[in-house]
C-alpha cells in the first residue's frame, strides 16, 4: 500500500482533502504544459493511486485559468526532432502509459477544465471518467498542427466512443478547437459551470462519489475498460460476475439497513 | 415451436393482438417492481419468444403511470443480503439471461416507458431496441445507491454505445436521474410522447415493423448484437452474408414485383 | 503506384484539382443511381487511390442536387431478384468491397450531400470520413422498404458509432429519412452549407486536409479502422507505434522549425 497522504509529486500540485486528491500542473504562465519529467511523475502517480488505500477520487485541475497545453514545445518536441525510433517510441509509450494509468487506478478521475486544453492536455481530459469544464474550455486535439498524427494516445478508440465517429474524426483530422458548447452538447463534457465555480463544483461531485460506494465505484471504472472491446453476450457474464462480487460487501448491506430504516446509508468502502 | 398466443404468464401481464405483443407488469400501486419469480418469468418468455412463430414485435409497456422500479426491495434485496456467492451468482447471472434473452428474441422490442425506469428497469429499457417515453420518463440506473456497481445486466457495454461514455460514465457512478429531456437529447430514447398517446403510438411503431419484413428485421436484430465487437472488415463480410440470405426470401422479391407495379409491397416474413 | 491523374472512370465523373480528387455520380435525371459497372467500378478506382501518390484527399460529391439513390432498382433489384446464392453473394460482396476499399484507400474521403441520399448512398455517405450537407439532404437507409434487413454493407457496425445505438436502430428497423437537422443534430453531419455554398466548403476543408500533414493523415485513417474493436490498453500500445512513427517523418521536423521561426509550417508529405 502506498500512502498517497506522503506523495510529493515535484512535478505538479498535489492536494489531498478527506480521500479526494487533486492534481493541478503549475506552469501557469505557459499555460501548463508537460514535460518530461511531470509526464512520468503523472504516470507514476496514477500507478501509486492503484495501490492506495486513502484516496478515492481524483480531481485534475486546473490552474491559472487553464488546464494544461499539452507537451512542451522546447522540453519535448524539440528534443524529440530526429531521434532513434528506440527513442520516440519509448517516448510515445510513456504518454500512452499515463492513459493506462489512469484508466486503471482504480479511483474515478474527475477532470475540471478552465481556458486551454490542447493536445496532451485533450488526452488528459478525454482519459478522465467524469469531464466538467467553462464555457471558456477550449479543446484541441492538435496533432496534425505539428505534423502528427489523430492517434495520439488512444484518441482515435476513445474519442469516438465519447462524441461518435463523425465528429471524433474532424476533431482529429483537422485539430481545430472544439468549443465548451460543442464539447457539451456532444456528451464530451458533462456540465459547464462559471470559471469562479468550477472548483467547487468539481469537489462537491469528487466529495459526492468519495462517499461511497466506493468498492463498487472501482468496479464499474474496471468494467467501462475491461468491456470495451467485449462482445455483448460476454460483457453480460463478465458484470454477473463484477456485481455479485459487490454484493458481497458490507457497503450492499448498509444500503439495505439504511433503506429498511428510512435512513441514508453511510457507505465505508468495504 | 412455441406457440406465444397459448402463452399465459402468471407475473406479469401479456398480450397478443395481431402478430404484437404486449408486456406490462402488473404491480402498479408499487411502480411495478420486479421479483424473482417475474425476472425467471420473463426470461423465459423471451426464450420462447425466439421460438415463436405467431409474433413479431414486442411492446414492453407501462402500467398505471410508470414502467418498473427495479428490483423489489423486499423480494429480491433482503434476501440477498448475507447469501454465499454461489446465490449472488445465481441471482446476477438470472438478470443477465433476461437480456441475452431480449436480445436473442429475433423480434424487434419497443420498450414505452411513462414515469420510472430505474435500476432493473432502466436495464430493460436500454436493452430494448426501440425506446419510447413520456415527458415524464424518470431512467435511473441507481445500482450506486443500493451499495452496488454501474456494471449491472450490461449496463457498462450497452449504455456508453447508446449515450456515450462519458454520459454513461455519469449516470452510472451517481446514479442520478436522466430527464426525459436528457435522455431524448441523448439518443436515449428514440421519441417523446405524450403520457395519454404513449401506448397508440407505441402500437403504431409495433405494428409498422409487424407489416415487415419481419425476416429482414430479425436479421437486423441479429446482426445489431453479432457485430458488437467484431472488427470493420468482419463486419462488413457477416453483413453481406447476412444480406446475401435476405435476398432469398419472397419479401425481397415483393417488394420488387410491388415497385415496378407502382404498389405497395405486402410482406408475408418469407 | 498508380496515377491518378491518368484515371479515366466511365461510369462516374473524377476531376483532379491539385492533389484532391473529385467524384461524382453522373445521372442526375435518376437522382444518380449505382449500377453493377459503377459499384465495381468505385470499388477499383478507391482500391488505385490506395496505391497512388498523386491524390490526398478524396471528395465525394453530388450531382444535379442529389447525392446517390442506391441500387438501380431496373439494373440492380431486378436482376437479382430469384438468382442463386452464390450470386447474390458475389453482389453484397462486391458492395462490401466498395465500403473496404474506401475504409483503406489512405486518404480522407469527405462525402459533400445534397438531396438525396438513400440506401448505398447513405452508407457511402457513412462510410466516408467527414460528411457535409445541405438542410435539403434526405438520408435513408431504406432497405427494410424493399424487403431487406438494415445490416447492409457494414451499417449495423459504423452507424451505430457514429450516431448511437438507439438512432441508429431506429433508421435501420423502419427505413425513415434522417432529417438534415437530425442528422447534424446526431453527429452524421459535421456541418450543414446551404446548397450553392457545399461544393466550395468540400473543396476548402479537403485542401485543408491536402495542405498536411498527409503521412499522418493517413495514419490517423488506419487507426480509426484499426482500433474498431481493439482492447483499450492494445489500442494505445498501436497508438504509440502510429505515432512513433510519424515523428520520423520531416513534417514532424518542418512543423518544429515553423513554430520556433514563428511561421506557418508548409508540410511534404514525408
Amino acid at each position: 500500500m502506498t500512502p498517497m497522504a506522503e506523495w510529493r509529486p515535484r512535478h505538479f500540485s498535489w492536494e489531498l482533502s478527506g480521500r479526494v486528491a487533486a492534481i493541478r500542473l503549475d506552469n501557469p504562465s505557459r499555460k501548463n504544459p508537460l514535460t518530461f519529467d511531470s509526464y512520468r511523475e503523472l504516470r507514476d502517480t496514477f500507478r501509486a493511486l492503484a495501490d492506495s488505500a486513502d484516496v478515492d477520487v481524483v480531481v485534475f485541475g486546473s490552474n491559472g485559468g487553464n488546464f494544461c497545453s499539452g507537451g512542451d514545445v522546447h522540453d519535448i518536441i524539440g528534443p524529440l526532432i530526429g531521434r532513434p525510433m528506440k527513442d520516440l517510441l519509448a517516448f510515445t509509450r510513456l504518454t500512452g502509459d499515463l492513459v493506462k494509468a489512469m484508466l486503471t487506478c482504480g479511483k474515478p478521475v474527475i477532470a475540471a477544465v478552465d481556458g486551454v486544453a490542447v493536445g496532451a492536455g485533450a488526452i488528459i481530459a478525454m482519459a478522465a471518467d467524469l469531464r466538467l469544464a467553462t464555457p471558456q474550455a477550449k479543446c484541441a486535439f492538435l496533432f496534425t498542427r505539428v505534423g502528427l498524427a489523430g492517434c495520439d494516445m488512444g484518441a482515435c478508440a476513445m474519442l469516438p466512443r465519447i462524441i461518435g465517429q463523425g465528429r471524433a474524426a474532424d476533431l482529429l483530422y483537422t485539430g481545430r478547437t472544439m468549443s465548451a458548447e460543442e464539447g457539451h452538447a456532444w456528451g464530451f463534457w458533462n456540465a459547464l459551470h462559471p470559471a469562479e465555480r468550477l472548483e467547487e463544483e468539481a469537489q462537491a461531485l469528487a466529495r459526492r462519489l468519495a462517499s461511497g460506494p466506493t468498492f463498487a465505484h472501482s468496479m464499474t471504472k474496471t468494467q467501462l475498460s475491461q468491456e470495451w472491446s467485449m462482445g455483448l453476450m460476454e460483457a453480460i457474464e463478465s458484470e454477473a460476475q463484477a456485481q455479485a462480487i459487490c454484493m458481497q460487501t458490507r457497503d450492499f448491506e448498509r444500503a439495505y439497513r439504511a433503506f429498511v430504516a428510512k435512513d441514508r446509508p453511510v457507505f465505508e468502502g468495504n
